[in-house]
Parts: structure tokens; sequence; C-alpha cells
């Protein structure tokens, strides 16, 4: 099933009381629509929003750390704890060592998160799916924040991404992102065979958050 | 007054609802004993932490980024509104640059959040004095978790930082952690002109939390 | 051909001048021996070392910028015109990001330098392999400086290493470090499909440098 | 007596045979002009530059690290054997953390490099400072690489970090960098009350490198 990931980031329109409206907009586009649509609030704000929605919350960023002494940093079993299903890992604005997304991936596995690991270009795609996370989510850095949808601006990065993860690990599931904001490149991303969208300022941004999903989501 | 700061770090004993329980226990020595101690548990648990006690709540971590393209970050205004009031900064588990540093503190002060500086001896608390923090608590690495307490081990490093503060910022406050656990080694702080202790594993870990603390703050 | 690969490290039997000294004992056994040792010493060294010696020198760290305004980086092209013939890259001692070591690796290709990708586990090799490096250098990090050899105390890393990597890269070739020091550890990872080995303190902390390196090759 | 440091960053006009070139136009423009120019080509070229000219020659980025198991690291020992007389420590396009800044000026120190540390602001100016480095250097990240002079655009980041390290250490002297090109930014510089400057793109991408220097030097 095709899925949504909605990266809150660090927007004031996604932060406290405002991560809850706008989880409750998904929610509502989800129940109503029938799509998947999962929503990533800071780390602060999982629990509360964890509580407010039933569609999956992630976190942005989880460190491959267990309990031990181990200061500031996000353990898996933490989010598990405040109610996150799963995590984004490896994002391009909280880029990770390799040995850190592997022991991220192997924490989250552990108690049952789902993994979504970032990328910048096919040979990082092909290198984070031979680590088996859930999703890879390749995501030109370029086209973050740029309004221009990477499935019309690069598509090849994405049809190329999701050959190379199909050669080598079939299992894993290939999104992409960056400039991702209509339906229409909602529609392309997924007839270049990826299985959903990681987005943020197209829909956090818009003036009608619930307008700019419903735009979206037409693209399924 | 004299401080008592508890970093839960990322014990089993002291992530997410045995949180709740360790803050509790704190809330309870504080009051009964009069003294004032803080908690800081993991950003995660920030919320339902400091929705269940009145004693202050620190995070143990803080990204000195704003509203904006971020991801993975912890920024002042989500810790704040999860009801935290100050947060440790550079941890030696979680040493930052030096410019992250100052954005950090500058960023909690914006919203009215309380900061602590960790370093790792005179001359790096004299830096982070200058930066203008509430705290700085000076831990020598090698001395954590090790039981052996700082104000016995180096007192050195407790009084020279003292008095390299006093010296160029006598408003910052000057705590020392490191090995601290018992009322003598929180006693032996204070006696060295430090205004409270930073600790985490001597409490955590012990086999009756209650009793650490009520031990501890015989030093007082 | 079987390779060894030298790591200098920061040591003092390797700094400076001690690093040319060191890096003609290893051309002299090289030659009498018939086999490839390759050196690797600090950046501020490659030029002199390149000068005295004609095995192959390389790099201890190389980052994927190229021309530009960047400040303390060590570029492939800077190493290569001081006479390097590759760089390891992300060994466990300066651990890069998955994104760092893709630019990295291509860097080094475009002008022509070997690379020698180092990882922690099977997993990570899997996914260094995946960015088509020259080798892959397999090396537990718990085993590193220990003197127990890797393959005796893990032979599973480096066999499950080799497989991983024939089963999608099989151009790639695998190297395990961690402990090697003797010619039967040599010898034993030989056997267990590694195409070489990247050791350090073994040879370089040998009260006779010359003498190490000779039992060493025996295991070929 | 006033020093200008030129940071020959990664550019193509500063690498290898390049490097050599440039240093040898400074060294001509320092003594026919008997002003002071340091120079800090890329770590790999620091040993031939240091044998070509007799000005001194800085590194990018220095470790604090010593002898020992570390690899891919910048060892002060390292730089000093290759012919350094100091190095930039935290430019901006190299932050450290802040107590890897006090290890790599502890560490110069002791083999008798020169420091400087370079800061973004005041607050951070005034935190270098207090770890009594040789030279701090303010520089305004979002003004590097802009052609416009730091002295016109921001003059009170000069002035106030003068004012702040003669409060606090007045043994420390301040330089500042960003955007100087001309003479003219030069002389700004100085009557804010800076001991001198740090540059590169105005002079290392000036059409002619000498006349540029000659340019720059009349405003001492």
């Amino acid at each position: 099933m095709t899925i949504i990931v909605l990266n809150f980031k660090t927007y004031r329109e996604s932060t406290g009381e405002d991560a809850l409206t706008l989880s409750r907009i998904c929610e509502g586009v989800a129940r109503e629509y029938g799509v998947e649509i999962a929503v990533a609030p800071q780390t602060a704000d999982i629990g509360r929003v964890a509580e407010a929605v039933e569609i999956p919350v992630f976190a942005q960023h989880v460190d491959g750390v267990g309990f031990g002494s181990f200061t500031g940093h996000t353990t898996a079993t933490s989010i598990k704890e405040a109610g996150a299903k799963g995590s984004l890992i490896n994002h391009s604005e909280r880029r990770l060592k390799l040995a850190e997304i592997d022991a991220a991936i192997a924490a989250c596995r552990s108690c049952g998160l789902k993994t979504i690991v970032c990328t910048n270009n096919v040979a990082t795609t092909r290198a984070a799916a031979a680590l088996l996370p859930d999703y890879v989510a390749v995501e030109p850095p370029e086209l973050i924040g740029s309004g221009i949808p990477v499935s019309k601006a690069d598509p090849e990065v994405v049809r190329g991404s999701v050959e190379a993860v199909k050669a080598i690990e079939p299992g894993v599931a290939v999104l992409c992102g960056a400039g991702i904001t209509h339906g229409e490149d909602l529609r392309a991303a997924l007839d270049l065979g990826s299985a959903g969208v990681l987005l943020a300022s197209g829909i956090i941004k818009a003036k009608d958050q619930r307008l700019a999903l419903e735009d979206l989501v037409t693209g399924i």
C-alpha cells in the first residue's frame, strides 16, 4: 500500500500544539480517502501526538544506542514507549555514520519499529538497502524544500533507486522525496516505481494544510 | 540554593514508565528535605514527566536551531512546550561544537529555559562561562560512572573552575559531577565552592533509589 | 595478489622521520619476499614517504570534497599530487557518514586513487561493497589493537563478509583486520577468503619491526 | 606586528604545485613590503611549501590527539615535523567541539606551534580567548567568500571582539576575516583594533594574485 510520510521538521506550523492539529488533519484525510499517512513530529512531541491520533507516528531520528550511559541520545525504546511506530534515519538534515545507521536499524528492529533510511543518490540507496531497513527514501538534497518535485526534476534517481534495490534486496520498499507537493508529483513518483513519498514543506507551509493534503492524495 | 541535577541518561531504570517512577521519588525527597532536585529524562519522556511532577525537568540536550527546515533536532521551543524548564548542553556523552553551544544557550535564553553547560576541565569551564549560561558543570570524563567522586579524586578541577568562573563571570554558577553518589561527596563539592552537583548512575543504578537520594541530600 | 596494508596511525614510531624509516623497512621486506605491502602514513608525511619508497602509499583518510571553499579537508587531489596511490576511508577511528563515504570513493575514483573502505560487521561490509570501492576491510572495533587476531577470534565475520560481498559485488576485494600480527594470523585470514590484511600495532609497536614483518609475510 | 594569514582552502589555484607558486608570491610580497604574511596550505602540501619558502606556514586544521591509536587525524607533531609554524583551529568550514579546540590548542602549545582559533561572533570570540590561543580570528560565516568585507559590513563584531578579548585575555591577539580583499578593507580592520586579517578567495581567486596581494598590503 502506498505510504505518505509527512516530516514535521522543526517548523513552527508543526511544533507543540500545532503538531497535534496537523496530525489530526492527516488522520482525517487518511480516513476519508482510505490512504496511509504517517506523521513524523519532533521527539518531544511524539507522546502527545501518538495519544491523539491513530495513524502511525514516526520519529525524525533515532540513535543506535541501547540502555546505558548515554546522554542526549534518542533511543528506540524511548520513542517506542512514547507511541512511535517507526523512525526516519539518516535524513539529509541529520546524516549519520554508516555504522550508526546499521546500529539504528538494528535497535529499531529489536523493538518492532519500522525504519525509513534516507539517502541522496542511487549509490547510497543501494548501500542503505543492503542494511535491510523497511524502506529507503531517496531525496536529492538540492531539491529538498525547492518545490521542484524529484519525480519530475530527476526521475532517473528514482527509477535507478527502484531498480538497484530490486536487484539486491527486493524486500526493501523505495520511497522518494524532495519537492513533492501535488497529486501529480505523487502520481509521477508511483509511476516510477516508488512505494510512496516523504514530504514536508509542500504540505506544512501550505496556506490550507488540509486542502494541500487532499490535492496530494488524488495522486494515489 | 544548592541544586541537584539527576541525569537519567538512557538507563533502563530511568526510561519510559520508569522515568515517571524515578521522577516521583525525586519529587518526594525534594519536598521532604526541602532541597532542589531537577530531573533530566530522555527527550521523548519530557512531556509525561513534566505533567507528573512539579520539580524542574531538564532536557539532556538541545540544538541551537530554531523553526525551519531541520530534521531530527531537539529545539528549545519543543522541549519548553513539553514542559521542560531547562537543558543540559554539551554533556561529555554529547559534545557540541563551540558555535553550537553558543547557539543552544541563545535558543534557550530566548524562550526562558535555564542552561547547564557541561565541561571537562578548568580551561573549558572558563570558555563555557564566557558564553553566559546559567550554570557550568565541570565533569572530568574519566570519573563519570566511576563511583570515584570528583570532589575527592580531583578537588583542584572543582576549585579551579569555581575560581576561574568567579574571575570572569561571577553570575554563572558552577556545578560539578562525575562519581558523586553519597552525602559526603556532595558536601565536599559544596565545600569546594560548587553550587550543586550533576549525577546519574550513583542514584539511578542504586538498589534503592530513594534511600540513595536520601543519603545524598544529607550532604546539604 | 595478497595485499598487506600497514596503517601508521599517529604512533610515535611511524610519524615524521620514523615514518620514512618504517616505510623503507616495508619496502625492503616487500622486495625480498615478493609480497605487496602498502603503507598508510599521516597526511603530512605522505609527500616524503612517497618520494622515498616505491611501494604504494595510502592516505589514512580522504574527504569527498573537491576544489573550493573547504578548510581543513583532505582532498583526493592533494594526496594524489603528494604521491598517494589510494586511501583508507571510514576507519573505525575516523568514521564517516554514508554520503561522505560515497563522495570520498567518487573523489578517489575520479583521480585514479584506490579505495579501502573499513567496516565493522557483515551488514556494513555489504553496504560498503554496494558503493563499489576497490576494497572493503572488515575490522571488529573491539579487536583493534587487542593482539587477538580477528581471523581466530571472529572467523565468522570474515567468512560472512567474503560471502556477502561475493553475492552482491564480486569485483570488490575483502580484507580483514584487527589483532593481526603473525604469519599464522595472516594465513588464517587468507584461508577465510580474505584478499589481504590491514594492520597496525602488531608491526609498528614490535620491538623489531622488520622481524615482525618477516614473520607476518610467512603467512602468504 | 600586523599579520596577514592566507587560507589556501582546497582551491585549485592553491593546491599541489599551485600551492608552491602562490606561497612564493606571498613570500615575495612579504619581503618587498616588509609585512608578515603566513600561508595555510592543505595538510598534504605543508612539507613542500615549508621547504620552498621562509614565511610562516600554518596548517588549516589540527586535531588535539597525540601519539597513539588514531587514524586519519592531523597531529600537531606531524605538521610541526613537516615544517608548520602553527595552525588554524575551528575554521567555520571545519568546526570543532569545545573540548577538541582546547585539546588542539594544548597539543600545539606543547610543541611550539602558534594557534589561531576561528570564531563566528563576539560570544564565541570571548569563549575562544578564554582558552588562551595566540590569536582569535572572528569571521561572520555569512560574509566568508562574499567579497563584502567584515570590516565594513559588520564593524561591530570586530570592535566587540577586540574589546571582549582585551577585557578577559589581553595577551590574545584578535584577527578578523570574511570578505577581506583590498587594502582599504585591511586598513579598516586595523582601525577597528584588529591585529591582522585572515583571508582566502579575495587573493586566491584574483586574476593576478600578486597584484591583489600588493593592493592588500597598502592597507598596513
